[in-house]
């Protein structure tokens, strides 16, 4: 298995996370989206987990992780697609996401960003 | 290993291919695919292989046959992201995806969707 590819859609870089990740690939993940976002000067990542039937406590951190880098490097990161299952069993791990944006699908999440984006230049 | 699941975008379904596609997932990706078409009604299909090192006579076969169950549903599919090395070696191969409709990456592929469906719409 090769690296998880990035896609670019105007602003927005979207992954879609279809295996379970592994430390070398979630490693190999964080390095090459925010050598993309320095690149492409994206202003946002949408993060597919529907594919995922199982997140643990390695995907969250993973998931809490790249959405830190991403908003150092001045872009806001939404996880989307998460299995309604995923969801229940996420909560009563006591994992609650802290720190990471969520949307339904990858529609409401480039939405949210878009959103956020023009709050964001109504404030400066 | 899971179905890869199909993102809808508006009015464009996008699927990244990121495994290497044995006969029983390429055959559930095409019935997923036909299903959402006729659920949601997409004019537009954009398959990413960015992250296929090899593109062989079976997957040229499954792109173009998902190509033309799409047309069938009134959908156009757009084939993005293959590695200078795989349209080489395919062309090398003698196989050249006929039927296949190709772009650079996923924006550009758009870009011919929205271009196709404007054409459809002014010959209508």
């Amino acid at each position: 298995m090769d690296r998880i590819p990035i896609l670019r859609m105007g602003q927005t870089l979207l992954v879609t996370i279809q295996v379970d990740m592994l430390d070398q690939m979630a490693l190999a993940l964080q390095d090459d989206l925010a050598n993309k976002i320095a690149q492409t000067a994206a202003h946002g990542v949408v993060i597919d987990i529907s594919a995922l039937e199982i997140v643990d406590s390695f995907v969250g951190r993973m998931l809490a992780s790249i959405s830190g880098i991403a908003r150092v490097l001045d872009a806001v990161t939404v996880v989307v697609g998460m299995r309604p299952a995923v969801a229940i069993t996420l909560v009563e791990l006591g994992l609650s996401l802290e720190g990471v944006k969520t949307a339904l699908n990858v529609e409401r999440g480039m939405e949210m960003l878009a959103h956020s984006r023009k709050g964001a230049s109504r404030a400066a």
